[in-house]
């Protein structure tokens, strides 16, 4: 069992090297991101949609050249366990998600997956093994459509000068960057003089 | 001049095969990243802000531990061109960004970044080297603090079954997945059967 042009090893070594950890859901993602480059629909370019921005956005970004960066991938978050990849231009694409349905015949996955076990209570070697067995056996897959216009991230646009801040921001946010206009991640800042080392 | 552990060679090497091309602002996200962990303040354990989606979170997920999947970058968009690095319990951190009032000595460079040439009019080799020379010479610095619990990814608690869709879903969504209440990301969703090759 491959994932993409990686032996299972292999993936598990790039899991370990981007991710920081062996996640169970990165690890299925990685067969979910399989299943679906091997299901695409016609076309020549293809970009990525993750359904939550847990784990399965490392699969995408490790597996295939969308990126949050690049703006290839993005995360719609509406809370399943599903990737879909789309031909950017028309839409059409395949969507593969983690089906409830196929869970019973691994029990470690669905307890972990559907959180009945605490963290402590399972038995991750289990777990690892059983995701391993199953492959794309957990996953259920559709043919959609999406309109990538409204899912792809927007050009920036023209370029300003934040009368604020002094930084520059997309004029589309209006008369000062949004930082300035109210919505700062900061409690505090202040100026630093610089080290280089 | 290296960038974090590698050289610059090496780093465009990176950027080019994760980010799929040698975007002008990831080389940029390449010394701001890089500043940013010479300055950390005290800590052991930092996440990551991205203030666009643009480029920057790909130089954070290339050059430190902080990806999306794993929770530990942020993209907080409010347009400027910036990372934060914060220590993820206290919140202290160190806010690089491209510091305008020093684009006036690479004019390539600015009228890039201000969009003030189309892009069949830019130079880009003259603009890559511009950017090589300036390195850390284009950025500013400042002293932040954060709320790590307003930033971070908030954990996703229980997990139900979408009595709609079958999949599952964090429950503190409502009685129906966000999918299936309205938010789809698809115009058609057709079920498929599955193709393994």
């Amino acid at each position: 069992m491959n994932i993409c042009t990686y032996s299972y090893e292999e993936y598990l070594h790039l899991v370990k090297s981007f991710h920081g950890s062996m996640a169970p859901g990165l690890i299925i993602g990685g067969f979910i991101v399989d299943l679906a480059l091997k299901n695409l629909p016609e076309g020549d370019f293809f970009d990525a949609i993750c359904e939550t921005p847990v784990c399965l956005p490392d699969a995408v970004q490790i597996l295939t050249p969308c990126t949050i960066g690049n703006g290839w991938l993005t995360v719609v978050n509406i809370g399943r366990f599903a990737v879909t990849m789309y031909e950017k231009f028309g839409g059409e694409g395949v969507r593969v998600f983690l089906d409830t349905n196929k869970l019973e015949d691994w029990p470690e996955v669905r307890d972990w997956y559907l959180k009945r076990k605490k963290k402590q209570e399972q038995n991750s070697e289990l777990l690892l093994s059983q995701i391993r067995e199953a492959g794309h056996g957990l996953l259920g897959m559709q043919s959609v459509r999406v309109d990538p216009d409204r899912i792809r991230r927007k050009k920036m646009g023209p370029v300003g000068i934040c009368p604020d801040c002094g930084e520059a921001y997309p004029i589309r946010d209006g008369k000062q960057c949004r930082d300035c206009g109210g919505e700062t991640p900061y409690k505090e800042v202040i100026p630093l003089n610089r080290v280089d080392h």
